[in-house]
């Protein structure tokens, strides 16, 4: 997530110089080609870049309104983790009777949910950091990693445990069923973002995006070209760039779970989740919230 | 649902021909028209393609939007199906008291529950590919085969057995319960898929669209073939191109079901979730994920 | 809800043919007065006819997306009634224990439901059919009739039966919960479906459309007469009709529970539904699906 | 809620006289200070009331889509009203054991709803009509009163009649919920009401409308008075008219539950659930439906 | 949150006089480079002015529907946290049966309730107003102070003294499910608060949004100032100031929970809460509704 209200334009030139140099290469090459190969009175009509203008306008609005969605959902989701999260650690250390083995078990339980946060966080973004195991018990660790899907098999031992407090009687019938629930929580949050993950946005319509800011950038520069000459090579490119400045913009955000600069702050989110669980287990040994990186973003 | 980043243009140009010799054969006979049978003094005023274009740009965005709509609709049911199919995976395997015959009754739920996706995945793309019987015993199979709605006769079955654990006891009010509640779901989602699938986008808007486009290249060609000559039959059908390729990529994704390259990947989910179930079941034999093809789309 | 692909452009000239006739007239009177009355020398701005154009445009695309809205809301009411309808037939035969007594009113409590559709179609269709009867005791038709809601007196039978499943002890208080919340959920469908069919849309925004396209044809004449001459009459007509057809085609979603051929097939889905239900108890006598009427599309 | 088709026009000029004679005297100040202040050779870019048309477009229609999300918001709100209240008397009704004094405190729980309708309906509408206390006992007249939020009171005593249902063993704990249920909806949709009542919509948006509008005119003027004379005037107040009837138009419907002819039809939905629960009752003496004021509208 | 209809152009001008001024020292700069170091028989195209307008559209319609729903949702948010407030109480007071120990502590949970409310608005607006330890006792107060997140530690302790009530048999698990049930909905509220707060809106929309208007007010200067002369700085500004306006309009909505005059009024709906509680509890001092300072807004 970005943080710094003051990005440099640089840093947009850099995002950008592939596209740039394309843009400019094409602008140029239209400029000569125009100069020296067509017949000067030939007048390009102005309602080519105008009607493609329309089209591209269409794409990068729809593009940009997907893609925040899509973050946007991402967070909520991860938003719902927290909630449920706290009201999973809430109700084992309220609801469950105490006795001589139900404390450890319920510590255990709180852990295990935020070794399933971190399986979960390792699979959106495609890195394995290890940090789970340390919430997980030498057996449980053995368990989840036959699985496929580490974090799936994780709930499977949560739903175990839990019927084993019901089964000796610890917890009610309600207060089983309000613990299933935010289990059945955990399992739907997870699925929402694995959709989010494995959904690619249909490339076509990044792709005819791309192909009409080239045919806009081009005709505009055979448009313009008889009225400012050679400046029409910059005006067609400044034109392309404020084009193609807003697509990449708006593209940033189509892969919210991404390890990058705009993307959703999962490292912060799951910091903020695991110390609020270890305040509320009375532990010692709190880790700091996440920082952010040069004051720019959180990762 | 298509992976590739890079669409080959010249696909775009195959998918859209019939259009595009429509649209050539319209500007070439309005540009000879006009040439020979109308009186040179006349200037179309370019205010008609004007109007059809704003016209044209709300059909467009209109369609676009909805379609999209649609197939993201699509993918969530198919989201939650995943959800809910684990939960009842999860629930079976832990929630159910061990007894002798409860084991494989649960195994055999399980396994139903497989067969539920395979018939309904088949229902929905219009095609009976039989590996749902595979996960079905002789007698299930006859059953469901009576009935019109395979996935709602298995629905039935299973709802049979859920009441059989719980008349033997197996599960207490609570589990029961809960179990119902997600076969309520894979009922709601089952109704909502044929929901998309069954209702037809209002063909009027589609219709227009290309009654309008049609009117656009025409008057377009009308309008500028004084100051361009012959180039106004292909300035006339690139513009018409460029709303028609806008129009069809958006209807790619309006029958989100169907057995197509743009549509939401079936048979990987369902295979996701087979592999799910499986694993949690123990066995030995997972079938493989489904592959891209020729890394350019699932199916 | 149509299904034809094709649709004669003859039929959008008939459902127009007054507002094209009063646009005709207009236009004409408009070329002559300008001719003939107001002095040559007047231009008028061509901003008039655009700043008009950005109105309809605005209000056309309102009307479409709060139609299309109004459209799409009561698809998914009724297909959560078909869900929520096979639930019903699924708990019933599967939940409720067997005793002498059990079956036949099993039985009277799918059946009556089936009546519950068909009142509630009925009703917002503003039509009797008495298709409904054939479901109902004599003793209940007697009752129901006695109310101004039909359809909400047979969900009050409903509860008084389930109430007596309870009271004889053949389902439990998680059974009764269960079966309980789907009648709730019938009362909200229908509830929802009144909601829309009662609430008129907002009568101003098509009164504004009408006035400010007659506003826009007027001056569009005016502007273009004196380049075109008599052609004026034509292109004003021409660019009112694609403004009239894109509003007239949104409005007809606007009520969706008509029965006109682009309304939602309330009768198609009702007797899906009868076929599931009457399918589930094992009927022989099944009807048949409703066809479409002439290809063109299902009522 | 507006039900006549047909608007008079003269009722919009009505509606904006105000407005209408500010514009009409800025144009014609406009207009004469041009005349003979301003130097004649000055061209007043035609781009400024272009980009101020833009600017005004967006307001517009960012208001005309909140305004009537509001608006239909109000309307479900009222619509779940209507569901909630039918199933609060269908399960009081048919879920409560008859018992010698059940049938009494049933009839009261359901007249006490009747209560709280008109009691929220009174305070949406800023009147007191009195009409509730025709549905409350002395005793509960006099305890309501003491509070500054007679609706929250009434709901307070029905929560104590249902924990009297329930200790008298009337109902059992299934039942309890699902009327507390109610109770909690009735709460939500209380708060909702509240909520869309409160919550001024930022009022910069419809004050830099109306600086825009005036803008507009002014700059509109400025740019066509050298073309069309004195015809300025009348075109300036047009195409500002145009705007701000449609702006107008969209805030009618911000405010849906003033007591004025746009907004959502309180006494028809209050009256019509009456006439539901009374029926419902076996009440003889049903009162009447709301009826239309002049075929024009629904309070 | 607004409240006064009339708002100062004066104010508006203040809000933006740095950008303004920027905006007039580089339409200056342009016009005199212009005049002095550039060729006059270049003539800028007007289409620069005009992509980048659209641009702009697109930028300040985006981030205004943007900031508008969070503000909406912010504002639901605290809706919902009223509905369920008042729900607490109302089931705390009629659902928990009467016994010497508990009416204290019903009331020591109703105010810890209150304490909750100050301390989530403490933590929203950054401020520590110690209101919150008036409802809290000495130990609660110490021990809440020990966690970073003083509310959730609050809800920590309801479900303490919910699981006590449950314990000793003054309430039966219906009712501790329903009880629990909103313990739950006050950490969701509490968490979809910290999510809006938290989360910052790509701050790269913000930014495309200056450099673009930026370039706007240089281009269009450019463009103009060949027609009016001097004049092309104050049109320059004044088309600028409209987009200014707008977007700054926009994010004044952006961070609901400021404690500023557009944003959420959460002083206010606190007070409500607490005036609503405390008459439920039938306390004889209740403070005064907030009032609205100078007119103008509502903290």
């Amino acid at each position: 997530m970005l943080i710094a209200q003051h990005i440099k334009l640089s840093r947009i030139l850099i995002n950008t110089w592939q596209v740039d140099l394309i843009m400019i290469v094409s602008c140029t090459i239209t400029y000569f080609a125009r100069e020296f190969l067509i017949t000067h009175n030939l007048d390009i009509p102005a309602i080519i870049p105008s009607v493609l203008g329309t089209a591209i306008a269409f794409f990068i609005g729809f593009n940009n309104n997907q893609a925040y969605d899509r973050w946007w959902e991402a967070r909520k989701i991860w938003g719902m983790l927290v909630n449920d999260s706290r009201s999973w650690a809430r109700s084992l250390i309220n609801y469950v009777d105490e006795h001589e083995d139900s404390k450890p078990l319920i510590k255990k339980m709180i852990c295990r949910h935020i070794a399933f946060l971190y399986t979960l966080k390792g699979a959106l973004r495609n890195y394995d950091d290890n940090i789970y195991s340390k919430y997980l018990t030498e057996e449980e660790l053995h368990e989840i990693q036959q699985h496929s899907n580490m974090h799936n098999a994780i709930l499977n031992i949560q739903s175990r445990d839990l019927q084993l407090l019901s089964k000796k009687g610890y917890i009610d019938g309600f207060r089983f069923m309000e613990l299933n629930e935010l289990l059945v929580n955990f399992s739907n949050q997870m699925g929402m973002s694995e959709r989010i993950k494995n959904t690619i946005f249909p490339t076509t319509y990044t792709y005819l995006t791309k192909v009409f800011i080239w045919l806009f950038v081009v005709s505009i520069t055979l448009v313009i070209s008889s009225y400012v000459e050679y400046w029409s090579i910059f005006i067609g490119w400044l034109l392309g760039f404020v084009f193609v400045s807003t697509q990449i913009n708006g593209m940033g955000l189509i892969n919210p779970f991404e390890n990058n600069s705009a993307a959703i702050p999962l490292n912060q989110i799951t910091r903020t989740i695991e110390i609020n669980l270890l305040e509320m287990l009375g532990e010692s040994e709190i880790p700091e919230p996440v920082k952010p990186i040069n004051d720019e973003y959180v990762l």
